[in-house]
């Protein structure tokens, strides 16, 4: 298969404006690199899984920009999101005396991305970096948008930076590799679009879900199309999170709490947001915003995507109050109350913050 | 003694513009904390020596505008400016459920400065800061223009943030405890801004060169006043340090290769800095840019600042081949070419490189 291009979409962010490239076997695609800054040296950052299966591939793509194409593979996983892993990132820099034009690839999922990102941020107060997300989640969500960090003990994504690549790169053909329950935890981002910005979208969706979870290729670039212009949309109204961007947090104040409260891995981030939108749905039920049957239509299609849609419990005594607990830790929060993203009408969210009680009764009525 | 703002100085970077007071007994001056964003929660950080001095005053200063003033002191010192020890600010962040509107105060020297503002720019990707810069090193340089970061093993401030405090307050009460040794330090950061932006300074620095020594006040405001103006004219100019900006590190590429060279703190940075600057105006006059009579004039004044004029052994057998090899891993140098700041004809700054023989000759000339 040769290098395609199907999609191209643009992030406004004035000087840091970049574009998100959509297609088919665009690791090996010379042209597409192009357009980045000049540098003596590139470094690709992948992990364990990734690595075999595509490093290869990218650092010939890179081959013919960079004098210099060093490689590091991380450990997978989000349990090694931590500043021991970061630092491997800067030992390598430092032990290759990569200067500050060096320019970092993020190919891997989310876990990757996030620490490269902050990486990029961080090395000599910021270098350039690209994106090759190569999960579907990574593809429609924490690729675009400039968010990058770690997780700290007692939080996740607790430090990090706004820092915004140079390009994206989504090559559909990365994601042929991925095990179904990633492929389900990818479409909940996707789903999420729908109920706060989009709900053609969402009808699009629901229309076309079995193909979806199928990996079929041209559905699979539109969703990932129309994901990345509904984020760019909103962050480009919004770059560091002070309104409008909260919204894109739909189920992670609940998602977050069931992450946190299982021991981060024990659920994929988006198995987490699947079950955390039927929560907030819910919640924005019982504050009169929505009616039972769009908390219904939500709910099967966020089954039909292969995600659970009952809470998990967190605590055999007090599990609300676990819940509450955790969500209050939430960087959302403000002096300690916890704001919820709600839907506010199908196809729009809003913030809200809500009786604790009324918390306690969602969460009961989500339970297992 | 009452509060009392002698000088201000704008910082002008759009939305991030921010004010320098200069004055006497601000900490305590509740009226100048009044212009910060609002939020329930303050922390300052500060270390082991500084605390027992300020913290008491700071935190009276501020209890009118905090629900909640936490205080953290850090170990003192270079050797402690690493991950570990800036862990610790988000050790207490978090523990203490600080949101994302928490507002941070460094209350010390540089190594405070640096690394409670790259807290600061990192919890929750970015909450608000004030630098309360307690040394005259500080005050005149690394609590203005944004820079933070800690070290690395294999290089100082190799990681770090470009980010900007909301505010700085230069209280000159606060540098009546200043051992002499950092009084001098300071100097050499002062000196500084004559050679490369405003000899009518420098000159105003040789006449008043006693009363800065012996920490005179109103000599003491002016020189401070000044220092930052022209940071500020510079810094204004090229934020994020991608040419102009570089100038302000005249003395420091062979400064950073001493300290580097003897281990962190060995000597101080100022001290380092002040000997830099003797062989970087060296090098600028075997160039051809200045004659042996401005070198004279530079050498005696920071001589007369207290500080060291004669560059250390670094290697017995290829002392020049160490401070080489230890500046080719400087964060200025690009694919291993060595940039330095010289002087271009007194009052004017410029990036060269130069011939590894000549900047030989150099350093061997500067040698004790």
């Amino acid at each position: 298969m040769t290098t395609q291009v199907l999609h191209t979409v643009h992030i406004s962010l004035e000087e840091r404006s970049y574009p998100i490239h959509i297609g088919h076997d665009l690791l090996a695609g010379e042209s597409v690199f192009s357009g980045l800054p000049s540098a003596h040296t590139a470094l690709i950052v992948s992990n364990t899984t990734v690595a075999p299966l595509y490093v290869a591939k990218l650092k010939a793509g890179l081959a013919p920009h960079y004098a210099r194409v060093l490689t590091l593979e991380l450990p997978d996983g989000e349990a090694h999101k931590h500043w021991e892993t970061l630092n491997l990132i800067f030992d390598v820099l430092l032990a290759n005396t990569a200067d500050r034009k060096t320019t970092l690839f993020a190919l891997g999922g989310g876990v990757v991305g996030d620490m490269t990102g902050f990486a990029a941020a961080s090395y000599m107060r910021g270098v350039p970096f690209v994106q090759v997300p190569t999960t579907l989640l990574a593809q429609v969500d924490s690729s675009v948008g400039g968010k990058t960090g770690i997780n700290h003990p007692l939080g996740k994504n607790m430090v990090g930076a706004f820092y915004q690549p140079q390009m994206v790169l989504c090559d559909l053909a990365t994601l042929g590799t991925l095990p179904p329950r990633e492929v389900s935890a990818g479409l909940a981002e996707v789903i999420k679009y729908g109920p706060i910005a989009d709900m053609e979208f969402f009808d699009w969706i629901e229309a076309n879900i079995e193909k979806l979870v199928s990996l079929d290729s041209v559905t699979l670039a539109h969703a990932v199309k129309r994901s990345c212009e509904i984020k760019a949309w909103v962050v480009g109204q919004d770059e560091r999170e002070s309104g409008l961007r909260a919204i894109l947090n739909f189920g992670h104040t609940f998602g977050h709490a069931i992450e946190a409260g299982l021991g981060y891995g024990e659920w994929l981030h988006g198995e987490a947001v699947g079950c955390g939108m039927v929560m907030a749905a819910t919640l924005s039920e019982r504050l009169g915003l929505v009616d039972a049957a769009f908390v219904a239509r939500l709910t099967r299609l966020i089954a039909a995507a292969g995600l659970p849609v009952k809470a998990p419990l967190l605590h055999a005594a007090d599990n609300a109050g676990a819940y509450l607990d955790l969500m209050r830790h939430d960087k959302k929060s403000e002096a300690g109350e916890i704001r919820f993203v709600v839907i506010d009408g199908p196809g729009r969210a809003a913030l809200r913050s809500a009786p604790d009680a009324l918390v306690r009764e969602v969460i009961d009525a989500c339970n297992l």
